[in-house]
């Protein structure tokens, strides 16, 4: 039998999808679970965008462009320009979803064996698109101590070596809801001009900044103009995670003739995606107040009631829709199952994410959990109630 | 300025794309194209596939299985079932386009510096996939005198070293046409078990078979069982292009627990494309006859009208929608940039793609171009008119 590659054998599994067969088995059983595992929200995708593909006249459905539609394109730049980035639709290629846009960026800037450098922890799939093409990520710990804060610049000039390309943050973060001040993104920006590295910004979740709090993204910076690389996608602002389109975005003219190269390879984006997300663009402003003003109240339910469980710790997230938090428990990973498999209060049970996942280095985070506020406030409530019980009987029987 | 990378820069560029700028230029000027240089037929998509996309009732667009929808994989499976090849359907994953699938399949089982031997002329967009996966393509030539059939298999011997780890074919043939006898997919088969060697079949054309002509599947041979991976696409099948929606099915459990970990990096393939490739398997049998009786008769007009061009051969494909043709010019490059930068016949031109392109051995096909018979009959008439007439004109030029 012919075998597998390397490559094909180290691919992670996701941690977010390492415990489905688990809950798959409970709700067999009947159990009804609450998932903060996954970053799917229940948040309604805006109307415009859905009704746009029902009442698409299309007769063939033929390949669009390879960045994607030029129209499309024209109103995301003009979008961005009045976020406060000027950006030319020539910056910019739709990609299929955000992980598209990664897997292009890593193509066009690394080489097998070359290091890219991420704060840990970080977006699980990562490992999964470094592995991919063959990179290898040195992480830097950022801690729930410090609330999961960009760590010491000299940190990081410390792991640069021949083979670093770039730096890639997300921001806010995923999974710590970290939102970098201008003060990090700036010293940051420094630092790859310095060394001539590209910054990556992840900013899927730009638009969730909450309290006021501002977003500083990549492109913000003048200074590295030819350095930064933006990775955007429509799943979570307008809830179409199953659209599956996002964009790379840079002013390097090199990065996005060479990113096209991709992107023509595959030949284009998918097109009734396209439509939703241009027609997304429409989206009122009162869609948007609604829902930061939902995951605030979300947000502040969950890390109220973490604080208030006995042995919790949480670091209060400014940005994005999800938590990290540490658990009295030894193993997340352990607990995490346990609660699909053997726990139930009143026939219901909780599935959370094991931070260990989203982290490259070995053994850390091992007593944490990402928790997704994607649910709706009364769900939340009860979950924090089952976390509380499974917490105490847990810690009985172990 | 931080550096592009080694991949990045040796990414190929599509031949079927470069000279869409002087297509554009051309355009702009107010002169007609006839289009024979893509594939994207001007045949409508099966209705009951666009009604079910306008009719979804989606009010959250959310994720789903990495896999593919569950409903969507089982009728599926039941359509290979019922062409005669028993396929479960975990058996599949549904990919983003047959691109995702072949990168799913690079991933899956080469590494950088590992090889993939390939008659030659290819699919242009191979040489994409493996420069993004780090794999060199060792290519076999196949040549127009014997119709592109199969290059005899000691040849294939000859180039399999420690490195080799699959061997890729298109069936039917994309630029050829060539449909491969059950004899010789039976040879390859052959040689990848000998060697234990993946055999990657591409079918996206596997309907596209002329005048009764019989398409012989590596999912058919059930020696290579372990051996065999299906490459598919509803792009072509239900001229949907623009869903960017295939597959990859495989009997190997290995092979397919690699791929979904790929899967699961990238999330899930795009919703709406799957809503209509789920519904597109209801398309009634009188759609594919009626469209199988399309090509055959563009096809028919397009060889014979080649064949009385003086000085141009053909092969005559079996399969596909694509004939390679050999003019009489010595750089079909110079001359299909010529025909948009310069040639007009009342103001028209045809756009081909030069087969160089296609030919991973340089120097080789040089006086080849690939047309697509994707229009409708009287403008594949006209295209040959402008193709005659032009090629005279050329030829008292140069």
């Amino acid at each position: 039998m012919p075998k597998i590659s390397s490559k094909g054998q180290q691919m992670p599994q996701s941690p977010i999808r390492k415990l489905v067969p688990f809950a798959e088995a409970a709700v067999a059983k009947g159990k009804k679970i609450y998932q903060l595992n996954i970053g799917q929200p229940d948040i309604k995708t805006p109307s415009c965008a859905l009704e746009a593909v029902k009442n698409n006249a299309i007769e063939v459905l033929s390949y669009s462009h390879s960045a994607g539609f030029e129209s499309y394109r024209e109103k995301l730049a003009h979008y961005y320009t009045k976020t406060g980035l000027p950006v030319e639709k020539e910056e910019i290629i739709i990609t299929t979803g955000g992980s598209e846009a990664l897997l292009f960026a890593m193509g066009t800037i690394t080489d097998p064996g070359d290091e890219v450098i991420i704060p840990e922890p970080f977006y699980a799939n990562y490992n999964g698109f470094a592995t991919a093409s063959g990179v290898t990520i040195k992480p830097i710990e950022s801690t729930i101590e410090n609330n999961f804060a960009l760590p010491p610049i000299e940190e990081f000039e410390k792991l640069i070596t021949e083979k670093t390309r770039a730096i890639l943050i997300c921001n806010p973060g995923n999974p710590t809801g970290y939102l970098y001040t201008r003060e990090e993104v700036k010293k940051l920006a420094d630092l790859a001009l310095k060394h001539d590295l590209f910054l990556i910004a992840d900013e899927v979740y730009r638009e969730f900044a909450y309290e006021g709090a501002e977003h500083h993204s990549v492109l913000s910076i003048p200074e590295i103009t030819e350095n930064a690389i933006m990775i955007d996608s429509v799943s979570k602002r307008y809830s179409m995670c199953g659209a599956r389109i996002g964009c790379i975005v840079s002013k390097n003219k090199e990065v996005m003739a060479t990113a096209m190269k991709f992107a023509q390879a595959r030949l284009s984006p998918p097109t009734f995606a396209q439509i939703a997300s241009e027609a997304a663009l429409d989206t009122p402003q009162s869609y948007f107040d609604e829902v930061i003003e939902q995951y605030t109240l979300r947000r502040n339910i969950l890390v109220e009631g973490l604080q208030k469980i006995e042995g919790v710790k949480v670091a209060k997230p400014k940005g994005a829709f999800y938590c990290i938090a540490q658990l009295p428990v030894d193993n997340a990973d352990d607990f995490a199952r346990w609660l699909l498999e053997t726990y139930e209060d009143n026939g219901e049970t909780i599935m959370v994410a094991p931070a260990a996942g989203f982290y490259s280095s070995p053994n850390t985070g091992l007593n944490q959990v990402r928790i997704a506020y994607v649910l709706k406030k009364e769900d939340l409530e009860r979950s924090l109630e089952i976390l509380e019980k499974a917490l105490k009987e847990y810690n009985r029987q172990n």
